[in-house]
């Protein structure tokens, strides 16, 4: 063995590591989605780290006999908890592409292409999804891949921050800082403002519409004219275009205009929905995303690619760079000076960055914007298929009318809502323990609800309609 | 073309993209390691998003034509710039094997067997390194692997905060808040206390040890009380191991001791040097760490590992969830509540994970922890051979000691110390412009130093022995 790589080994390996994945996918659909494991038996069964090299089949072995069968198929098609988390295989020949140049795009000059190829993939997606022209860096904004929807609410929220305050770099936070959401809004909002360091007290949980789950714009306004008449400032309003419990969307635009007035940035959370608005059909989703500050979505969710991708534009490309730029000596260079290119690392809070940009290049070269339209087209269809199921079945209940591809689904016992709350826990739970389908749930107008998002890579009709036979099942017996 | 994913296409796709990593890694040294590239040209030579389906091939040859003669070769085995990006081959293999699981690993319940093997793989590497037992789970500690060491540092300052004053998760900062650090400490540091809300003003910069680079504990000690006595609150000190500048080691041992007696965390930042623990010969450098409170070391810098990998543990499992934990209903579930799991999203900002695990575990198994400490030892040895080399030749000079693979080299041209900064810096500036080698600079007590980083994968004595004679070349005709 040489200490350093030897491309030829590699060769060999890596098709044997290619047909272990293609297998392992070929094979998906016949595994228990969610394993059966006691906390500690993984650990208990790894070997240790061994001394020396040993042959890399066990290794393959290994993932066979203790990985695979301890772990949840997130690409499985009956895979319909949470949201979708598409790993395709195009995606993947994008990824193996960027480990294989092995470059770190934190600065344009350690690595242009990284970062001329990710600002192009950013501007031309902003063109697919009609997002509005100032998101583009033609437009004088521009875009980013962000590991995560949590990291893009984090810079939203770190810009919003120094932009209504630049002694905020110097200073740090007030005190005085608010933040305003939804009780639907994503966790990561709330994580948000802990980390930048403004404590709970700053988050606003507004009221949701009359008879809605959506963020009410006249309840904003009392609450903003409310901490304005105390003295406090509003910093940032996160509407959301498809939250994580029920899929609402938001009334982005009315919220806009009123955050404005009050000098508050906007950042629209649109990670899982966001992605829809590539087919024409659904772009009344981004109605008022033309009057706000940053805008979210995650390709990782539901576009196909591997995590991490979360897609991040702001219509303003300086706001960023002035937020988080620092520069010690060894970063300087002639062309981060000249002012003429993007040094991403003051667009994310690490330094370091993988060329993300290439797993989607991957992915939208192989299927043509046509087909990632097709893949977003064919679960909303069985979505819809699934609902009219539904529907017609007096068993079953939409807590909340369908939102694309997720739909909040209770069971309907004929008694209480105690019991109907009962009734659908244990469906669910039954269904999960057969390892035939995989599904989470939520509360929703403190009722329990189960969720079946419909996003995995592999899902088709045949994969709804086996799972909705399994809930009538469950829910023939729960009755 | 069907919307699904085909495992077949896929085995043809996938072998073709490994023979085109293998190719491209057999070839890297015949490349310019940095291209000459000016602003905007990729992005032109690009071409836009495809609406249908393209042959695999098209991506490749666009790989071929524009991304890669932009690249800067970070793999190349003359890349001797800021810190070494590790991406060895047999790293890319794990990386595979985790995108094709495609799961999760927010939450044990999300997928078992990526919070496991991550554990496992922490304790194992923790008594590899010979790291204290109170950073293993079985210690009460743990770690995990964070995407950077920016993160890692984000997140140890935020358990300090929590720690200090548990009403920061209401209250947020106060503003009295200080953290300690080296004018060598790595920029991360200071991007931390800015993203915490600190403020540059929480952010106090040591004096260094007499006559050397070291963060001074006697300076601390005055610092601290000084502050202490101004009503200010310690809240964390941040000793280097391994600084970015001149790969200075600080004296964590006493620092700890100064910090401890002042209630501060120590997170000590050995991002580059750390992983130099797993060979005895040098586990001195971890003098001190037994007394800290956390510690991390990049595997994607000099382990072999590709980026993303930061390890980090904690001797107190219980700091990173206290701060970081924010449950949503739909995130609940039984195994969390039972306490008897470790949900890795409570130890990081984002919510989603990748795999990471795989990709270190496949390393270790293709080279065993000989293979690493070989790996290791081997750019040791070289950078060595070219310390005496500059040592022995009166044209140069060592600016500080060299640093395991670190020299700082500056060119003495026997006039003024302005005159020798010009030469140095023309000198680096004439080899990266050659492409046959990069390297990038310093400035250390304030005077110009090119430092070589020796710890690239494909590195072996020949191209230390190139370089070599290019940098006397070229100071030979700056002289």
């Amino acid at each position: 063995m040489t200490d350093r790589d030897d491309p030829e080994e590699f060769r060999a390996l890596a098709h044997s590591v290619v047909d272990w994945i293609a297998d392992y996918r070929a094979g998906i659909a016949d595994r228990p989605v969610q394993p059966q494991v006691e906390p500690g038996s993984v650990r208990a069964a790894l070997t240790p780290l061994p001394e020396q090299p040993q042959p890399f089949d066990a290794l393959l072995d290994e993932l066979d006999r203790v990985v695979v069968p301890a772990s949840t198929h997130w690409q499985s098609p009956s895979f319909f908890a949470y949201f979708p988390a598409n790993a395709s295989l195009h995606s993947l020949l994008g990824d193996m592409l960027s480990g294989g140049l092995g470059a770190q795009g934190m600065l344009w000059a350690t690595s242009p292409a990284c970062t001329e190829t990710e600002q192009h993939l950013m501007d031309e997606l902003a063109a697919a999804m009609a997002l509005p022209a100032h998101f583009t860096f033609a437009g004088g904004g521009g875009g980013t891949i962000e590991d995560s929807a949590s990291s893009s609410a984090l810079v939203a929220l770190l810009a919003a921050l120094h932009r209504a305050d630049p002694d905020w770099l110097a200073d740090g936070v007030r005190g005085d800082e608010r933040v305003y959401v939804s009780a639907e809004t994503h966790s990561s909002l709330a994580k948000a403002v802990r980390v930048a360091g403004l404590g709970a007290r700053a988050l606003v949980v507004v009221d949701a519409e009359p008879g809605g789950h959506g963020l009410s714009p006249d309840a904003l306004e009392v609450a903003m004219a409310a901490d304005v008449a105390a003295g406090r400032r509003p910093i940032l309003v996160c509407p959301t275009i498809g939250t994580t419990a029920t899929g609402t969307v938001d009334p982005v635009h009315r919220i806009a205009e009123i955050a404005q007035r009050h000098g508050a940035w906007v950042h629209v959370d649109a990670a899982w929905a966001g992605v829809a608005a590539l087919c024409p059909e659904h772009r009344a989703l981004l109605d008022g995303v033309e009057l706000v500050d940053s805008f979210c979505t995650d390709a990782h969710k539901w576009l196909l690619t591997a995590f991490d991708a979360s897609l991040f534009w702001v219509r303003d490309a300086t706001v960023l760079p002035a937020a988080l730029s620092l520069t010690p000596e060894y970063l300087r260079n002639a062309a981060s000076e000249s002012g003429a290119v993007v040094d991403y690392r003051d667009w994310q809070v690490p330094l370091g960055r993988r060329f993300r940009a290439l797993k989607l290049r991957a992915v939208i070269h192989a299927r043509g914007l046509e087909g990632l339209r097709a893949h977003l087209r064919g679960h909303i269809a069985i979505a819809s298929e699934l609902e009219s199921w539904v529907v017609a079945d007096p068993r079953f209940a939409l807590a909340v009318p369908r939102s694309l591809g997720l739909l909040c689904v209770r069971v309907v016992t004929g008694r209480s809502p105690e019991d109907d709350d009962a009734a659908t826990r244990r469906v669910m739970e039954r269904v999960n323990a057969s390892g035939a389908a995989f599904l989470s749930h939520a509360v929703v107008d403190s009722r329990y609800v189960i969720r079946v998002a419909i996003g995995a890579v592999a899902t088709g009709p045949e994969h709804v309609k086996s799972l909705w036979e399994q809930l009538q099942a469950e829910a023939a017996a729960a009755l």
